[in-house]
């Protein structure tokens, strides 16, 4: 038996046949075209699906479920996406859509969250009963897994962590509030703190990577000149691994889960970001000597939302 | 059947006979005494146990389990007490040493967490499936229930709100850390702010309430001067219900639980603490016109560690 994944993001519709060991058997993708009606949208899924059973070799009984992982909140009940920024979905009937085209059960979940929960069963965390997935991108998000099942709250609008404050009356946010997590710990806060210090210091090895035109400043180079040693980018890249270590403390002290895992963009700096990190978190936990959770990069990059939205039929 | 429930608190042990839903039938206590070595301590727990079952006229047979809520980290699965600051205890082999007078299965779990599982089966939150309890005392703790069982974290090291950092580079705290939740959020950050007040606003309620007195100021006071409308208390009162909204909000944005309960000292303040919060939370919600956690205050007071307690051998 397989499962079908379907990635909804703002650029790309991605599917894939995925087996119960959570390994992608064939796989499409095909531009989103947010602007279109979401009929649209559902009936490039629907394809997509052919696509994919065609080239794996599969028939409709061999499909347990279809999953979703939607950029934004869904209602897991109802089978609706309740709310979508970047699609401009409100309260979209995707599941009777898409059944309209495939009659299966169709689960609909937060795209970190089938992340975090593609990493549970096929990645770092696999094994673990419990797991916080965090995705350091433009912005931040999590994926909750709790006694091996996602967890996006009672009502669906939970595992937001980049937007927990961090920092009272801190760095506005464009969620409205100030302070928040996204604020300080993602690719976003890189570039900021990076530009704020190239003012101090534009000789850094930053400036030069960026063309010395500090609109060109991304994470990546300033990861790159923190790698090569420059003053001003290990600075920067220090200030954001302790902000990021105590959100990760932050997690541990609430939560507690078996282990953390390090996603999205920023988690390409790899070992660089992860021993910077924990080197950075015994200063932060409250109980020193006993057990915490494990820290670990993501393995499955961007598969891991095909993975994981597959596995939600799984549950 | 019956589950026994006990209390284990620096200053005293309390200990209860709890019938399936959460009824206290007979219970009694003892001075905790805690300087003793602590098999004399398990000695006196056997005794009350003796005790409340002579109260309640019950026999061992009607007994299915033991619960004990502890002040500190508890390894559930060995059933030892890892950890227990006003105890000065650590790694206590508990189960094994209570088992020595009565053999039932012994559970041991963190009080905060005991006491939200309590309100879970028999107070305000009876019926969700998850919950996060917070204790307002001269600390901060909580209890987190998810699916209806109460969960401390992989390590048992969860639930530790109150020293989860609210303010990057904040006050610091009696753990080691800066702006941990518990310096802006319990009863001793209410005195703190006051006091800091009342310098420059001598004439303030609070003072005249504490007979002039800086040391003599507590969160009672500052209370009763706030809902009295001196202008000075209902200052710190609202900068203190503006960090708990924060800090409620935080829980909502990561873990979204069906209900966010109030219990501990500060909440004694009842409608007054739970209006003037539930004003303050829409600023900070970040799905505004989504559906999110109910916030109530705690009903069962003291006895929430008794009930607690013996909830554990529900589980």
């Amino acid at each position: 038996m397989v499962y079908i994944g379907i990635d909804l993001g703002g650029t790309n519709i991605a599917v894939g046949v995925v087996d119960e060991k959570g390994n992608i058997l064939a796989q499409t993708s095909t531009p989103t075209l947010p602007d279109r009606p979401y009929p649209e949208l559902v009936k490039d899924m629907a394809g997509c699906i052919t696509t994919v059973m065609d080239k794996g070799g599969i028939t409709q009984d061999d499909i347990v479920s279809i999953g979703v992982g939607i950029p934004g909140v869904a209602d897991q009940k109802l089978g609706t996406v309740i709310f979508c920024t970047n699609l401009g979905w409100h309260n979209i009937p995707l599941r009777e859509e898409l059944q309209k085209y495939i009659n299966k059960p169709v689960y609909i979940d937060n795209d970190a969250t089938v992340a975090g929960l593609a990493e549970s069963y096929a990645g770092v965390s696999a094994g673990c009963q419990s797991s916080v997935f965090i995705t350091l991108g433009t912005g931040v998000g999590a994926g909750i897994t709790i006694n091996g099942k996602p967890w996006s709250g009672a009502h669906g609008v939970g595992s937001e962590l980049g937007h927990m404050t961090l920092v009272v009356d801190g760095v506005p946010c464009t969620c409205g509030n100030d302070g928040c997590v996204e604020r300080y710990c993602s690719a976003t806060a890189i570039i900021r703190m990076a530009r704020q210090a190239c003012l101090g210091c534009p000789k850094s090895l930053i400036m030069k990577l960026a063309g010395n035109d500090p609109d060109k400043i991304d994470a990546r180079i300033v990861i790159d000149a923190a790698k090569a040693g420059d003053n001003t980018a290990v600075q920067v890249f220090n200030r954001f691994a302790k902000y990021l270590a105590i959100t990760i403390n932050n997690i541990t002290a609430f939560l507690d889960p078996e282990m953390i895992v390090l996603g999205g963009g920023v988690s390409k700096a790899g070992q660089f970001l992860l021993d910077n990190v924990r080197a950075q978190l015994p200063r932060y936990l409250m109980y020193k000597n006993l057990p915490s959770p494990k820290l670990e990069l993501a393995k499955l990059g961007n598969e891991a939302g095909i993975i994981g939205a597959a596995m939600l039929g799984r549950e």
